[in-house]
């Protein structure tokens, strides 16, 4: 007999008084609408390429459809922000709210998710109504004050519509990958090859140090609270890993050697064939790489691209580093001005590394070596939107820095994101650590 | 097409001339020989109760047949004691090493482990000449003086085989579970429903602590090296949850509230339709549990066992507290005598929890919320048996504390034990902890 | 290490030299030309209700998106009519070929089946130019005198694209059966219930009959040769099982008694969670079936329809009748007009039973219990569209009669069509038989 | 919702009252009584060479242990004759009903058959004082006259005792087979290879033949009624394909021409890597097969065997000639003595062939090209044992002429095995027809 399972309810009899976490923002009202109205306008650029085709299809269920993106970032904004603020406030569509909820379970039943690319309908017409229809809502809502708790659900929105930004980018990515066509997401700005200096090291001394966020400006729930850790004395790498030092792997068998993996990545190389980074292809005896402006040669300058943790992992322990950790990182991204080479729709790509670049931002998100774990202390957010994070630290692993497909203005030095182990589709690369 | 992959080979451009870890122990030959018999007769024994079929028999991957067991850890002696050591030393049997290696790529090709059920030859009879064989080698071997390398190795064997007497109990409890007959290894002892104290709490200050393992014993590498962690105040439980408190979270609706659970947890529990840990049944609405004895009525006073760690979180969740890091866990064993209900022929079952029962050893693994990772300047013992440990270092939590089914002398305050999030067939129960 | 397969070689020792079996029609160019119009230009009416985001989705395997289909029966003229016969002929697109060739492994690699769905691009526009540059070519075909063999393979082609006519509609039905949004294909007309009179026999004598093709009008291969079979004394029910009849079959248990079912068809419907033919839900008590115009409330007097072969055999046992086998079913066919509902693109759906209809084409195909086997001296036609039927002859079983989506003017007596017996999509029904 | 599904109930408006089938038999009841001790003696006898833990494993969901087999057997008897038949009857076990029935779903639930491979007890030594309980009591009952029912019982019983032989020596065949270290059954007879006569062909004219058991004698349900069909003239090989002939389909590239193959064949080809039947393995550039007394040279006088259908119906495509159909080779059969080589325990493998051996019986099971499905007018036997063979009547083959491990007597010219058509692990060879 299969369980009926529900949410809410169930008091354990230990169970606190939660002290309720306020939302707050530092933000008023105006900049929030302003930022509210770009940010919408960004994905609405971002989709414009694409074809109703394009974005009706799921190529894997870790993939959602582009008009899926559109149409979720609209329901957040409608379910946590119109409908229980917004007095006489008309959902678009009675089934949107079940079709359009990611994983929500406090918000009820929902689509399943590898079940995306099944809807043909609601089209793209219907869902640039949908956007539409919200933003003028969002409009009545900006026409009074918003209470604390409604900014801050602005600004949350505003900052999860910029994720899925983000994985619009990568998801569309995998798509259009799976042509035979070869297709281009956009025709983008290509670099030529060019040289990268040997890898230098910045050396950190060991101590007790804090980490998370404390500021004022937005975080999400789980950057916090801020902490205190201690921290081993390491050295950083200067820069990420380029293609040319990947290929140096892969020329010494590194995909071959069971030695230099962990026992699951092992498994996963042998099971997925791994012999390269996810979008790699040797064509003619020469690497080319899928990217958004379609497939080319592989430029040795870039930074290696599309990694699983297990490949990010095996790469370190064969040049006698490791990852580090994400409280290295943190301690390490601290001092540095938030610059790199993020969301530019004419790039799109990881860009060539030349002279002594050192900005840990940008580019590619940097696998660590730590499993996404609450930091002691950790509440999440209160309500439904409490959801957003807590409930997936288990079994996947910390990614810091931002990346080319990365909004710009989104990232700080306290973020934390995370994947699987297996996961190759995202912007995914690495940086050495080691112990001095 | 399929790539040829193998180990070894591999030298990456920065990779260190690595300091070679000598293995090493601080026991002498002769006691080392003892405690090599005294383990090789326990293994026996513990198989003794079981018929050839029994002994044949693999529930499910995860599971090995008994005498694979048997053999296997008689393997581990000839591969890295009696071959390399024992001058004119025949192997048993020439296919043994491939049907009894485990996970060692280091050694060669390996049969599946999803297989190892298939195996009807050799019979167990071939096996105990097998287990007689290894064992006169040794005794041969223990002629002559061993180095400190062939002491250590004795000793890794020793504590190996140990290991295996746990699992060997965990699988035969579930090849019998799985039996409508309601099999029973055999008549254990079995005590009468007891009552339980509340909970009460053992509060630890804050401070820079260390754990991980710095004696001259023996230990496994992964607690090695002892280093400096951060711990926040916090109070663990004075015992572990029992059966009677589970009941409590089963009957307010634990199982069925989304809130309470991880999202991979709440997937896996409604995929593997839990309703209760594994091995309890409803019977006339009287709960059951399958025990090595057979089926009997749950004891609301013994610790509660066979818990994924989903199951255990979200207990943790629902009573208002939280599972301990492992270095809380540590920190607060330190001080603790390794006492407890471990391994015993006639019990193993945790026992009833009565009175001011505070050891955080023994009757069941406590499962952390600790990720399964290196500790900081971690290196992997030399040479083949490297793989022991460090390549299972992903997506694994740490249990801590030993049980019922553990070798007396087997565990000790910084022993990590580790599972996926998933797996329910040990013996895994838990132990609240909660910030103060 | 897997097999290196290709087509072609492989010439036995006792390998006769096969007589080429010549393609041949009765219809001359100017009337082939006609219908290759009309046969183009129905695909695009039927195709035209349907948006971009509607012709992507593969809701599974079995299904074809119906962008696919408009192209590759615009490949099918391309590959076998135009490359070897139109000079200088240049293909729409050098990875068509690839993308769009359905099974024929005499014409090289093909694009896996189950990633259709994968293919955002070639979009509907580009396929519209595909279809226009391809008639366009076939017109310029037209414009000399095509031999015997060139008409035939025209008048092949012709049957095939009405084969896909009916697959594109079943397939359709199946994309938008999956959305929650009950989206319709179009406005269709939807009969008032009415009264069903009871079912009728017509009965047949015994005797040695002769089935198969045997005139000069199109066939496929696999209705030939015509042959003798022996046929026992038999009666045929007047008409298809209506959906009240199905409905007294629900009703008394025929999904729940497994004595009436196939040992098959039974784990089917325990894996499928099968209770009723496919389509249909129960809401608020009452029985509505999904249909091409959406979801309304059952008509009792339609055709049920949308069964799998274990339904069918299942209804049949427990109504104390069998299905026909296809030489019963052809030799009480062979005396009727070929005159029946068959694709009318305002209906799209079984029409209601009244009076004393006893056709037995139209409304559904009619499940017979003849296993889809090579007719005695069945020969595939010559060349790679002997791929055609001949290689399907194995587990799927005979269907017979056409139905409503079915084009005016495809079926005939002795047209076997075939599904494995667990297909539910197509428009499948039945009608009884029984032993006299 | 799960369905709730029984056996049962359900009468539909047409069911006609049925006419019970009364089982009958020639035989009188010593003679049974002789014969049920001579078959329950060989049974026993064929499991005395193995162990028990040859008996308990299962190499797939396919393959019962032999053990299995000993009981499944005995409660045939139990559940047919004893419970309804012997007053006072106490079963051997109360839970052996659940664990040994196979498929009848008419006594009730019953344990998975994939999961039998699980089941360490009951063990040999319970099994073998199951079979002697049921043996006394069988001895009990036939200490009175039986009735006509009771005495067709006996003889439904012995037969299908028969079947299971032939199963325990296919299964244990496959549980060997995957052990690495090449273990036997027993010490067998092994003849010498020799050579084999061209293949030479007997012809038959075409007509009204009838098929089917007519005869007073034992037969199974599905071999009735004896029916009319009509044959074209047909020429039937001598003897079945030979190893060394298939080594020349292999060497002309026979498992790697699509054009050779039937679709789903191929796709099974592909999947299973398959490159020469079951049991094949090349070792040093020789072949080499897997038999019950271990591997060794392939000896091309033998029959071919373990092949699927597929690879029959390829072959026979490639040799320019077809599978005859079951009509075909009965007829071809009818007038044979039935001679061969079945069932003995030094051989339990196809023999050679030499000269002019013609009989279409023995060593090898011969795949025909006709699906099994009822006869015309076919009425499985009453009651639950009406369960036998009709349901099965779908998606599978019917193969005829018995084995090397088919017991003396067992088969006759109408007798119908059947296997889907991937099926690899029975004694499963081909014989070629040719239309003439």
């Amino acid at each position: 007999m299969p369980l009926k399972r529900g949410r809410g309810g169930g008091t354990g009899p230990y169970r606190k008084e939660r002290e309720t976490i306020e939302l707050s923002t530092a933000l008023d009202q105006e900049t929030l609408a302003a930022r509210f109205g770009e940010t919408r306008a960004l994905t609405e650029s971002l989709a414009e390429p694409l074809s109703a085709e394009d974005q009706t299809v799921q190529s894997m269920p870790d993939v959602s459809p582009t008009k899926w993106h559109r149409a979720h970032t609209s329901w957040f904004f409608e379910t946590f922000l119109l409908a229980p603020r917004l007095s006489d406030y008309q959902p678009f569509h009675p089934a949107y709210g079940f079709l359009f909820n990611s994983y929500y379970e406090g918000v009820g039943a929902r689509h399943a998710r590898n079940e995306r690319g099944l809807l043909s309908r609601p089209g793209i017409d219907d869902i640039a109504s949908y956007r539409r229809h919200v933003n003028a809502a969002m409009g009545r809502l900006f026409d009074d004050a918003l209470d604390e708790d409604g900014l801050a659900l602005v600004e949350l929105g505003i900052n999860h519509e910029q994720q899925h930004q983000e994985l619009l980018l990568m998801d569309i990515k995998h798509v259009l990958s799976c042509n035979p066509l070869d297709p281009a997401y956009g025709d983008l700005d290509v670099p030529a090859p060019s040289e990268t200096p040997p890898l230098s090291w910045i050396r950190h001394p060991s101590g007790t140090m804090e980490i998370g966020h404390n500021g004022s400006t937005f975080s999400f729930d789980n950057e916090s609270p801020r902490h205190r850790v201690y921290v081993r004395p390491f050295a950083m790498g200067r820069r990420p890993v380029t293609c040319g030092e990947w290929l140096a792997f892969i020329d010494d068998g590194g995909y071959h050697h069971s030695d230099l993996w962990l026992s699951d990545g092992w498994a996963a190389a042998i099971a997925g064939q791994w012999d390269s980074p996810l979008y790699w292809s040797r064509v003619d005896d020469e690497w080319h790489i899928f990217t958004l402006a379609g497939s080319r040669r592989l430029n040795p300058a870039e930074p290696v691209c599309h990694l699983s943790y297990y490949e990010a992992d095996a790469y370190a322990r064969w040049a006698g580093a490791r990852l580090p950790t994400e409280a290295e990182w943190e301690v390490h991204a601290a001092a540095e001005a938030v610059d790199g080479n993020f969301l530019d729709p004419h790039v799109l790509h990881p860009s060539p590394i030349s002279g002594d670049r050192s900005s840990p931002f940008g580019d590619v998100w940097q696998w660590t070596s730590s499993a996404y774990s609450p930091y002691p202390g950790f509440e999440p957010a209160r309500g439904t939107v409490g959801e957003y994070n807590g409930k997936f630290m288990v079994s996947q692993y910390v990614l810091r820095g931002g990346c080319c497909a990365t909004p710009q203005g989104h990232v700080r030095p306290t973020y934390r994101n995370f994947f699987p182990p297996a996961a190759r589709w995202a912007f995914s690369g690495l940086r050495l650590a080691k112990d001095v």
